[in-house]
């Protein structure tokens, strides 16, 4: 263990006026062992204070931060070893590994690198394991100590990854249907137009069911010591746009290979906590998964804060008249499943001494 | 043929200050056939002048219809022998087969009689043929010339017959995976409280998921004569409320007996114009179904009022991974899914010369 | 009086692709005088078909619209003599007198011109007169027969205006305090993003209340043959965005210079039909003004399409504990307020033939 | 001072189950002074677990209060001497009152005793003088010791008197137009239906318009020792209701006495910190009043929660062209404008030795 017990780490903010990257300021400026130190944005916003550069979304801009003079994303200038990166997909193909080469370690939410075979895809009570990747990634890339990629899933695909995971583990999944409903926040700012969201849904979101369908099969796959088996499920999305600040709510049938009464799967949901390194880390939640008991439950606007965000809350499970259960799941889409899913990532690797020391 | 070519029908509305009350008031007021003639409601409302009994929800209230007298729901007292009834489950249990015994056409919209092995479940375009079972009703129940009992099937279940029926028809479904996204009109007026609906995601409607399971089979079904026989797939549906005013939206995976590339089915689906009895009748749309070109469509606020929103509109027609195509279907709850789907029976009845002799 | 009654004369749109744009094309598809013949846009949509340049947002596009070749807005290119524009304001300022210099009768939404004291600011119910301005503005301009600009207001003024003008014809207006509650389609597509819209109230419109406070000044003035003397009341606006798709609700207070009971006053509303030079015209509704009798009305999605969006609905009239009155307004601001007004000007100015000969 | 040092304060909450009822618990859950003893509610819920008899709305339901028996609402079996009440109107009238003479303090937010001559309305920092008509009340009522009625106001009023406060003190304000929008909470549960609400302003609360233009003269005006001298402006409201979930937001246009720069006001805002007597309390938040610096806030959604919802956000301070400034004010309409306000008061009153001993 080498969790800091002194000054706080600082940390660099990649796309940090964005909403992603909002989300990562505004979850860091109380974290006791990070330190915004720099912000880095698009070349619009360099040289600006950070308060001027960013229009600011939810709750209060930290002041510290707010004075920081906003720079450009270049690696030969930001100084910080830990980079969280909010990047849009157009520029994080070629900036992440930029800032990884410059010795720096990336948490990226981009799309870009999630699939390469080298970098990790992590919820880390999920798949802590998948970390070891990093050791491979370093030496196929001929990148220095201490820089990589450890990436988090599409925050859709991070929610069912969670419902799903005790499952697989107890009873392996073998065929997923999933619908989502995902909130406007998932699309940054501006996003989605009013005019599109109000009293409406969308049943479309660009590339989004693919990401699902691919991602959860290497989130919920095996480090084999050399790479990632990916878990043999087949999985099928729908992906929705619905009128709600933050949240996905997902709808699962699940087939398992070994089924098993509801009930023994709902103790398998209520019991999970995941892979013990998460255990008592800053941004990780009582418990990684509740199970609502109330038969409306979860909520998107209701439960979404579970866990100060970092909570997914499942419900509703009942027998499927095709697979063998359905169920819903919801999860914080800008917490969990964007910035505070690296987060936690980054508090999993200080605490294995991968970085930060 | 029998249209009325003179005088319109004196029809009454049971139940007809509640939302799908209202709806049929609305649709029936420049019915080229229908006129109301009779509104019934509860005790409460009774004696009242239907102005003041209802609180008048969309669009203007008809004059002739403000002025009538509302009834108490006695068929004793309601003259018409063409009866569309709005009446909530706790009472059309019972009212309903009294209306029918005492000689009326009852149109309903209740889920009490649907399931009814003597009833029809119709939805025309889909299966007139259905309607063969009045002959046995009245046999069976004794009841008088005229008198009779037609549902059309819950809101959601509608929506999703209308946009399976081409496939079975053409292709054989074996098995369904539905998610609905139904609008707050669905549970009537006052019905959801606006603080359950802002901002959320509601993934329960009472009762709402095994209506759909099984409605579907019995709609889908063959009348062979006697009885109808049930279409042989098996359904699995979750049901959700949004914060949508009008319109359900449906994402369904379908596998097929005989499956065909997706232009094949989406050629199927565009040719679609169901049984031509309803060819030119007054309720009856252009087109019952129609295939949206754009990729994001078709969305609850934007295609719901598709043909007077007799039409459904379906598209995202695409391959799905577990079964054979996934896609999405939108349809207007309280006017093909409930008012507008009873006016439709109806007019097919009276071309049939079943009813308004 | 010019009527066409023969072939309907070609019509261009400016601006054609945005929201604005296409309420225009959406209003004239069936338009028995006008023929949408050009659609004209920014550099980036010209050349392409319309069907293409437009992300088309609410009901069908019309295909023989869909089918045209978007044209630069280049004076030079354009046929018509009759020209909708619905130009952003960046750069109405030069289009629209070129246009006009070019002989075409501009009936402009854009805010640049509406003060100049040459333009008429013209809702013909309340002050066609103001169109004898035209032909100073021709003289003074130099320019060709049949050329010139005439303007409608802010939407948001348009609604007051209509609201204040009878209560200022019988009893004289002198002060108005009003407070807007705007829809968001207000700000064009994409405009407000669902993330400010969704659940918020945002009381602030760039550049709006400015409008309020002195358009209405110039719409209730008098055109004395040579120009317009402004109404000498003193308004006080507060302009707030709200959730709603259509629809401008304002609350109204104000003060006369002969005070009389609200009986009086709600009269003066009800019986105001404007000047007689509207009626029978294809865009004139049946009334201009309707005063609601329920107490919580009017409302804005209830409301709003009132005489096919062109009609401004009054309400809750009652006596003012400071000025003399205090009600409420509701107008559709992207018909009566917006597309469907410069219509309505046109068709004065066909009627008085002016244009369209 | 005699704030509690040991164990918690024993209270009840009266009309426990409805949307303020749960308020209150939420509120006092983790509250350092009191403790939820007793819940109370109508006698449909008596005798039941208050975690069935309450529909809980929003966030988590303490454990030790959900196991707590509901009880009736009679001043016979509850214990506490301070009680919150939460009860409708329709009761409260002879209810809160029963309670005060067997010697409860009771913290009203019901309408009826508010405006009785000897009951005290009160936002401490503006107002707390106005306890000192406790004496008198006890005296003229004949109560026990210890008994009493206190109220807060009307949820927009409150917001509305927090915005007003420091302007009247420094300047005397001498008329005030306002016009509300209204967060849907303010109706309770289940309150607004939400084919009411969704996409729509309501511009009617029924008798909130009469209750703002009274409430403000009291709470603005001066206890002389034996009665409450009322502040001599005239209030005109206009009260809407607005698709939102928490947070009436005003916009007030405000007459001075003594005019003074905008400058000035802005500065007698933000600098205004009420009476020194709340400094310090439990739910006293930092600063009662915040002046937002961006031109578009305070907006609803986004500054509802500051100071945990017991902090009122004015904004857009600007000229009023016809009085003398206009601005914006936002509060949280179930916290301080209701559950929070209540609490407040209870806690001065601990603080001054008049309960809790």
């Amino acid at each position: 263990m080498s969790e800091p017990n002194g000054s706080r780490i600082p940390v660099a903010v990649l796309g940090a006026t964005g909403a992603v990257g909002q989300t990562f300021i505004r979850l860091l400026a109380a974290h006791p062992w990070f330190r915004v130190a720099e912000v880095a944005a698009s070349e619009r916003s360099a040289g600006k204070p950070y308060r001027e550069a960013a229009h600011w979304l939810e709750g209060q801009l930290p002041d510290d931060v707010g004075s920081l003079t906003v720079q450009p994303c270049d690696p030969g200038l930001v100084q910080s070893r830990i980079v969280f990166s909010a990047l849009d997909s157009t520029v994080a193909g070629d900036l992440e590994p930029a800032f990884a080469k410059a010795g720096a370690m990336v948490l990226s939410n981009a799309k870009n690198h999630r699939m390469a075979e080298d970098v990790p895809l992590v919820i880390p009570e999920v798949n802590a394991a998948h970390l070891g990747l990093l050791a491979q990634q370093r030496r196929s890339r001929g990148w220095a100590d201490g820089g990589g990629i450890v990436t988090n899933a599409n925050c859709a695909a991070t929610v069912a990854a969670m419902a799903l995971a005790p499952l697989h583990d107890a009873f392996g999944v073998t065929r997923v249907f999933v619908v989502t409903m995902q909130a406007v926040s998932g699309a940054g700012y501006p996003g989605v137009a009013s005019l599109d969201a109000l009293g409406n849904v969308i049943p479309y979101i660009a590339d989004e069911e693919p990401k699902i369908e691919r991602e959860l099969n290497k989130m919920l796959g095996r480090f084999d010591g050399r790479g990632i088996v990916l878990a043999p499920f087949v999985v099928s999305a729908q992906a929705n746009r619905v009128a709600v600040e933050h949240g996905h709510l997902t709808c699962l049938s699940v087939e398992l290979e070994r089924p098993a009464p509801i009930e023994r799967l709902a103790e398998a949901l209520s019991a999970w906590s995941g892979d013990p390194v998460v255990c008592g880390l800053p941004s990780s939640p009582d418990r990684p998964l509740v199970v609502a008991t109330r038969p409306d439950r979860p909520q998107s606007r209701r439960d979404v804060n579970a866990g100060r965000g970092m909570t997914v809350t499942v419900g509703r499970l009942r027998p499927d008249p095709l697979f063998h259960v359905k169920y819903v799941a919801l999860g914080h889409n800008t917490i969990r499943g964007a910035a505070g899913g690296s987060i936690l990532n980054a508090e999993v690797l200080v605490r294995q001494g991968v970085i930060g020391a």
